[in-house]
């Protein structure tokens, strides 16, 4: 596969890879070389004709192009792959020839072939997220302790911690992580049912046969052929949909954090990345861009995942089809983000002093509730109430912060001053005291988020196995 | 909630129930109770308090349209529905009224009753997928040895058995029973994070109220408040919608096989079911139709989901307020499919006799890659492909079924005759024969699959805690 | 209809009103008199039947929820109506009864009704789309020569007018008004065919009543029935779509300059409007989140429609069902969108000295490229470029405006000095200078727009014909 | 753009080449030059400077994968294409290179590019659309009188006038092509807006400029830069997704009739066009597969366009990226149906006594309500309608043709007999004397699409201005 010059933009070289010509063809072939194989070993073909067959199974032997341009007219690239695989078989040992794709159908090379390339896909993303997660966890680490404003429905609300912040960008990954794996195991099995499904040309040998091309591929054995019951196989990409969506909320909060008049988080400039040659000052959030225009596109490729289940009897017309083409886009999006995000926070640029003005700019007023509550306990909820909400209405009027004008309002009033310690109602207006309900619960699950990161470093699911 | 002529159509009473005004605006109020019940016991609020709120939080003592309207305004429905609790809550103790709520937040509420809706929405869910299991696990054991074409890309392919497309029908299904289980054993959890996620109000004391909340109402205790990290409850949608494909697949094959010229299968009728005034021959799939507009509608609402992901912050702007009216079409749409299925199958009419005429309207055609099979043994592959080749046009063009020309072949070819059994070339003609391999597929699978069906009816994952 | 409790929030209850069960049902009756009054007119029924028909065509002589319980049944609504409709004319006129529905199908009444409601629909986004206008003319306007920061790629760029902005909001408005017009044109059409959309059984005369029910109900006749040719119905869909996708982007820009930290516009407050009963500096943009809600349902909902448009044979199974219930949500969202942005642009706060504080704080960097250009022909365009990116990077590290560093390195080169006019220079500094491109193209863009409104405003397409 | 393996299969090489790199990538230089040659005959840039520009804007001077590779880092094609073009200028002359894109923006360049590429695209749906007119019209004018039957909800109904159907398949293919021209008349507009949409550099020759290069390039001058304004380009995508489904409609259709057990219709076969190496009576309907295929991934395209509509202030980050990479696909998928299609109906295998015998197979049942029409004026609707009931029951229980039995009750019943003419009964049984409604308004209709198509031949919107 190659991409459209405005999807290359979008993802990476290492994904459009996984997927390309070669690597689909290549995987094709493989799966013919194992099926061989299997029925060699089960005494179903001789093994003379297996080796003859494998022999010839690289897609450097052969005109890709030519065979796509064939397939578009058989309607299936497996009815070309097949025939010029038996002619060159053919060519050494024509006995061979006719036991090639034995048993076998269309579909079930062509799926096989998707779940081998999408292992290798799942493994590129399960890399980029273990690295994402390595730079999140220490970005938290860092900054547990940096008062920012947290902000609900995209108006300043009160004071939180930038570790807890970005706790709350790690855990789905690690999440994501972890299902992604788990999702895949049940959907990389094998496809294998012959015509219609029920392996009738393999007869009592074709569960065997089933069980040894799966073992040779490295793949799950399937309870039975799924050409028409893509649950699992939906399922996987509904996983990695959910992943993008989550890289989108991430990208989110970036760029609204970078905007030029918040300021508080930059992504790296230089060496031609975010310029503009008309404006210098300019520092565009590239990998955000590339994250959110991710996590736009994604729903809809998931959406067409599901559109396309509905697959009619033994082989779908049509939905089968477009499923295939639906299903790349999906890892191209995700990787494309991943990646992205991951050269963004390898040279984050946090910037504690403009979260600190950003907070003082509200004068205040974000740490009204806390105030109440504190007065509350003076001269009760009502009166405390009343009190803070004028205070509030005046820091807007007169322009002048609520610490300042309460402290006035406190030493104006001998019995309010008799109540309140002025001393400790500074400290309720101190952002790094208020962030520490959330440094401490940030702090707990970031401990819990790098065990489980820990013990998913330990495994590599999606290494391939040794088939040659 | 109520919803549309036009949806209404296509679910069922049940789960509008399950979703609706009522449902929503009391469990906001277990909520309420639980809150403060749990704070009580924590020592946060007086005993008295909880017990004066717990005392108002039931639905029926508020008039829902009116916090309905003016929660239009406020942007939230908790924000009046809190309001009124509290003014309620005052005419009895003024005291307690200030503990209302406390150290909660509108997406808190709201949230968490959406969750315990959900709860018993997938218990719904789950009792259908139950019954449903059972018929066509009955369908299968029945028809295990009935004959049937297969059928790839829309055309007549090969012979199968009715019973092995069955257990195709179901296996997703048990499938997605557990998957929706173990999914919701993650999603259904409390919402508990104040103003900005950080439990700050209630300092130190969060953590354990948060956990006595979630054990009144039944609910998981998150890692975190989940706000604005929706991967988990989003993928639970996604199930659903996984769910919801499968039941489309299934509705696909009962419309097509259902068809007046292929007339395999019969919804059942009578009783005003599917009829038509104008035509009075018509046996409209009902049934097939509803599952089948879920199947058109449940893509764009898990798509819609994915969508909102893009949380901002510590609170969404538009996208969590899009989510949740996103969130129980997804329900509607699979209980109306799962419910109608279960009518069709309750009475599902099976012609196995039509199932034969249509295998025999094919002329022994769907047997040529057997019978090629059979004398490429006698007189080598390539012979046999030829003359299969040429007897199969002459099927179309003079009318005569394969097997008699094949027969006439070998009787006119001393050669031919001489390696061939006529008899055992007649019983490649033989469906039941051919449905052989599907049968011992099928068995074998449906064995499984009862044994997983029977584990899952041990537990009820959704039943209500008693939170009284 | 009524809707859920999440969808009620974003909305209007003019539109819910618009499709609700009364408004379809009652569109069903006035179908079936208007039928019946054709086809008497053209002597297919006798007038004596069709008064009696047309008179008992009333909805709230019958029980609409029963009527939906067996609709629910049938498959249809149409058939328990035209079952009930047709025993209450039979208790006044037997003979009458024989003539009810004569000729027609279920699709036809269906479809009609939701063409008689959809219009209905179309008047309420016509009148808030004319009023949304008034509202964004008049402020662009008042503000063709209020500088505001141009942002791209959510970074401040450069420096354009307010007005400018807004007249961008403003034209894809008006042109989505006439794109409705204009489409509706071709959709409001009545669908009358009979049970196969041949119109056979009223024979000659079929096209003539069509002609005749088409004038009464003030509606296009169509080229012939549209049971399953849904282009031009879909059509209309995809402008209610892309009218609401523009509302998304006015409904984003708004909420990006209603940040705190941003604060150049602000919804209006007060009464209960987008409070918080936590922080009482809060004034959340209730109106912006309503939009933007309905930007993230609606790409959803239209491609549903045309994920429904492969309506097999002559009636769809399934698909036509899914579309009838995805079409209210498109004009419920974009109503609840409209409505909720006429609500904040009658109250917006527009703050020009923090649009002007907003540039100041950027301290010249806006203006780097125009100083760039104008130094240029001075000394040569590199020697120009080489000296602002120099002074610009010294912007950041030095906390100095560009234009002061500009003037002091004009000054302290004599070279420079000779061929610069410190005082012109100054003057590409100037906020006010430096929009004028923008208000002269605004401005006589504006002109146009409000001439196209005003010739808009002079017709009232979908007003209702009076069909009594 | 090259596409994925999966994608090839399912559109066609020309419509491939019309968005690939070699076509985005020099419509981008043709951008170039015409700006550099209409700001020379405004005096805006020296005419040498303009004549050097536009001497090297061709494609095939420049390394593409290594612009797409640089590109990728600075997050826009335009910023290494500009900075090529501008040090290739400056090797012949150095005083030109100023002048290179002046006032211009990356979003200037690229959605203009992207424009022209639509525009050939445009050209090659109109193409299809013209041709697949011209085989619907003969097919319908050729079986205007064939009967066939009508199905409803995919059950037999009544019998129509397969011309019928096929007139019903035309209609919306040449409105869409009506509604393609006309939408594309507002949408190939020029992207000229400068850094943030104002042309702010040209000053006063803004317009002029603007005016000079649309009309170089044939294309229309927008009201003003639709940088973030996209209501009418997405409006275009809409109309190809609407025509797309459409198609699907049409493939729908086909592909049910070509089923086997129906038989009606068949694909052309042949020459390596949906065969099976397995099966060889297989004759798979390719060409539906590629419309139905479209049809399924169209709907999502079409959705992420609306869902990217929001994009931010003066230029979007991450929608406008998403918005550009999913408008191809729509074209793609549009294109390879109609090639399909036309490819099918150019040997389209139509079967007039199937379909006569699928109408026999019904046993006259789909005459009933005209049977029950006539004999109602003879014994009154009650009896005739009750007598008919009775008598449909035995065609299923007996399997002997309705107007057998109602013949022998006739005949049986001397009262009967009395008012029923057995030879006009038996023709109430005729199919073709059935299609006659049918017939009559196909024909008519067919006559306007006849003229609406002739008109449309006489203009070609999308041939190319030539530019040179």
């Amino acid at each position: 596969m190659s991409v459209s010059i405005f999807d290359s933009f979008l993802t990476t070289p290492e994904m459009i890879a996984a997927f390309d010509d070669a690597a689909i063809v290549g995987a094709m072939f493989r799966y013919e070389a194992a099926l061989a194989r299997a029925q060699a070993e089960e005494g179903v073909i001789p093994h003379a004709a297996a080796s003859a067959i494998a022999g010839v199974c690289k897609a450097d032997l052969y005109d890709i192009p030519a065979l796509i341009h064939a397939g578009r007219r058989a309607g299936s690239l497996a009815i070309p792959l097949v025939k010029e695989l038996t002619r060159t078989v053919a060519l050494y040992d024509e006995e061979a020839a006719r036991h090639v794709h034995w048993g076998s159908t269309s579909q079930d090379v062509i799926d096989t072939a998707l779940v081998l390339a999408t292992r290798a896909a799942l493994q590129l993303l399960d890399d980029e997220l273990a690295e994402l997660g390595v730079h999140l966890a220490a970005l938290a680490e860092q900054h547990l302790a940096t008062p920012v404003l947290a902000r609900t429905l995209m108006q300043p609300a009160q004071v939180t911690s930038f570790g807890f912040k970005a706790v709350g960008w790690l855990a789905p990954l690690v999440r994501a992580r972890a299902a992604l794996r788990a999702t895949a195991a049940q959907a990389l099995q094998l496809q294998l049912g012959g015509a219609v499904g029920t392996l009738s040309v393999m007869k009592e040998q074709g569960a065997a046969v089933a069980a040894r091309v799966a073992q040779q591929l490295g793949l799950k054995v399937a309870d039975a052929a799924w050409h028409t019951q893509r649950d699992e196989w939906v399922r996987l990409g509904m996983e990695v949909a959910v992943l993008t969506g989550s890289l989108g909320k991430l990208a989110t909060d970036l760029s609204l954090m970078a905007q030029g008049e918040i300021a508080e988080l930059a992504e790296p400039s230089g060496n031609g990345r975010g310029g503009s040659s008309a404006m210098p000052h300019k520092r565009n959030p590239v990998s955000s861009m590339i994250a959110l225009a991710a996590s736009r596109r994604t729903p809809q490729h998931a959406a067409a995942l599901l559109a396309c289940m509905d697959q009619q009897h033994e082989r779908g017309l049509g939905n089968w089809q477009a499923e295939l083409a639906e299903w790349p886009p999906l890892f191209l999006s995700a990787h494309g983000a991943l990646h992205a995000l991951n050269d963004a926070f390898a040279g984050l640029t946090v910037d504690r002093e403009r979260m600190l003005r950003n907070i003082a700019a509200l004068q205040g007023l974000v740490f009204a509730e806390s105030a109440s509550s504190y007065l509350a306990g003076a001269i009760g909820r009502p009166a405390a109430h009343a009190l803070l909400e004028g205070l509030t209405r005046r820091v807007t009027s007169e322009g002048r912060p609520l610490d300042a004008l309460l402290a006035d309002a406190v030493k104006a009033d001998p019995q309010l001053a008799a109540h309140v310690d002025l001393q400790q109602l500074a400290t309720l207006f101190d952002p790094v005291a208020a962030l520490e309900p959330a440094r401490r619960l940030a702090a707990s699950q970031l401990d819990a988020l790098r065990q489980r990161m820990a013990e998913l470093d330990t495994t590599h699911p999606f290494h391939e196995a040794d088939d040659a």
